[in-house]
């Protein structure tokens, strides 16, 4: 499962609105069959891995980051279905799936064909892998990661906003790293108007898993750009956006093109409408502050160099009213050196 | 010499102006004699290990975490001379003492009695062990280690200044413990004011080891108190005020009597005349900046608690002109987990 884990992080942040899942299949102690989903939700991780797999797949077990799916789609056929035709003894997973389309009945449909059945296996961990798509399904949102690269004092710069640099190049290459992780990235109108970021991943191999950009600002559309929605502003959408969830006629009304292929929205809640389900907000300050004030941020990535700064900007007034609200909130998930630097990964506590 | 440094570490913060040293003494395989130097400075650690091993010192080895004194006190011997007449056969040292009145004529007084001698072991332990004694010869001033309790935005309070309580009860009692290994404990005239902070050791059986209270402010001594000062304001210094690097009338003119036995400095670098080798500050924000910009934090205690505050008080400007200047200061030199809370240490790197 460690393995099928592995193989669905290849595509975390390309599959939206499918989930990006993992399939390993073993023969006789021997890998067979390996898949995982491909950009853009297709092919499904089990159907490539039972096409790796072909005959070898007869008497072995799969193992599956997510229940097989039951409903034959224009785009492929129901894994569960091809699970039962392959021979497959035995199939392994780690969850079931909450799409009202399967939730349960391709697990049904698997042991009605005979296939021994076992779930719940490294559940916690495909949680983290397919907090996506899981989350999307359970808020109708986007699970939403806000990065911060901080002084040891909390600055994320000085106090006239130079931020270059606070953390060196490791960390800043790990942030490319979690870039492509994801499939939309979102900065402040601040920020993209100081800083002009590229926004993009630069990184030997992964630029084509740029994300979308998406900016946030109360004011109107960035100048150059018109009232009226575009829809997405020449950015194409990297994922099937026929999810129930993401209806494009919401997504037209919150989002505004931008120049330069930007979605433009106007308030941290309006990210449920992006047509991404992995969303890295990257700064500066008070976005970062908006996100959390609105409870939008599931996962905190802080990278922190060695220094103290003094008098620098840090994180303004999220809506706390007593310091014992604050508690409780985050759990040390990760920590890791990157350099001189440190990364901690913070993820929100929520009641199960 | 590991178990020599643990047997200093009892008196860190109470031996001023004399260093706290450990001393094991060996023989076949067996300890023989501990000793450390006592709080107040005397007996000094050899004389203590060599009266535990009396005879059975013939023929041992002694290991000691600072070159054994070769001068003669009013309040002892030398421990050369001790160690000479012992019989032991070998001293093993971790560093020489760089007390003009030993500096090598301790080893050679050894070499000279027919004892083999080495030093370096377990040097850099050793140095971080006796920090304040050796800061206090090369620098004329103690050891300054600075204490923030942070969320993880950088925030020492809400922004009206509640505190109570950033981190919890394991890291206050370390905190505790910290105080306990500082012989002054000193905040700024705010913390003292609003938070009447009682600054002392509240952990079962080390209530006797409460530090010298210090409090900064560039106001006139806080009322109550004449302008003359009166040369400790009734806190007995518990060291040895002998040192010719303290000399009584720098103290007193530098530091004036408050009420409740604090001493009152205007700047931080009054602190030179302290008769305190560990010098513990403890808040708030602008006392920590003010330490800060003048250079005089030697360790940073960061305790870390996993919330997000937003728009809280943070370290205020400590005259840094550029982010490139911010690097290079502070390196991580031990990290661990106290309660949900997260201790990190950073020792200000300096040129050797």
């Amino acid at each position: 499962m460690a393995a099928a884990l592995a193989l669905a992080s290849r595509t975390r942040g390309a599959t939206t609105p499918n989930p990006n899942v993992g399939c390993v299949i073993v023969r006789e102690g021997r890998v067979v069959g390996r898949g995982w989903t491909q950009a853009g939700g297709r092919p499904h991780a089990e159907a490539m891995a039972l096409a790796e797999a072909g005959d070898r797949a007869k008497g072995a077990t799969a193992y599956v980051t997510l229940e097989p799916c039951a409903h034959v789609s224009p785009r492929g056929p129901a894994c569960a279905d091809l699970l039962a035709a392959s021979g497959v003894a035995r199939v392994v997973a780690a969850l079931g799936d909450p799409d009202p389309r399967t939730d349960g009945t391709g697990f049904a449909r698997l042991s009605e064909a005979g296939i021994a059945v076992s779930t719940g296996v490294l559940a916690d961990e495909a949680r983290r892998s397919m907090a996506g798509f899981l989350i999307r399904r359970a808020l109708g949102r986007p699970h939403v990661t806000l990065k911060l690269a901080l002084s040891l004092d909390g600055a994320v710069s000085m106090a006239d906003g130079r931020s270059r640099w606070i953390t060196g190049p490791v960390a800043r290459a790990h942030t490319h790293l979690e870039r492509s992780r994801h499939d939309a990235i979102l900065v402040g109108r601040g920020t993209w108007e100081t800083d002009r970021p590229r926004l993009n991943v630069r990184l030997p191999g992964l630029e084509s898993r740029s994300p979308l950009r998406v900016v946030l600002s109360s004011k109107p559309p960035l100048k150059g750009e018109g009232d009226r929605p575009k829809g997405g502003g020449g950015v194409a959408p990297r994922g099937n956006l026929s999810s129930p969830s993401t209806p494009p006629s919401a997504l037209q009304a919150a989002t505004s093109p931008c120049r330069g292929g930007l979605i433009h929205i106007t308030h941290p809640t309006a990210v449920a409408t992006l047509p991404a389900d992995h969303l890295f907000v990257e700064g500066g300050a008070r976005t970062a502050a908006a996100f959390l004030n609105a409870g939008l941020i599931d996962r905190l990535l802080l990278y922190r160099a060695p220094i103290v700064i003094g008098g620098g900007r840090t994180l303004p007034d999220i809506g706390l009213g007593a310091l014992a609200e604050a508690h409780g909130r985050w759990r040390l998930v990760d920590a890791r050196a990157l350099g001189s630097d440190r990364l901690e990964v913070y993820e929100a506590a929520r009641e199960a």
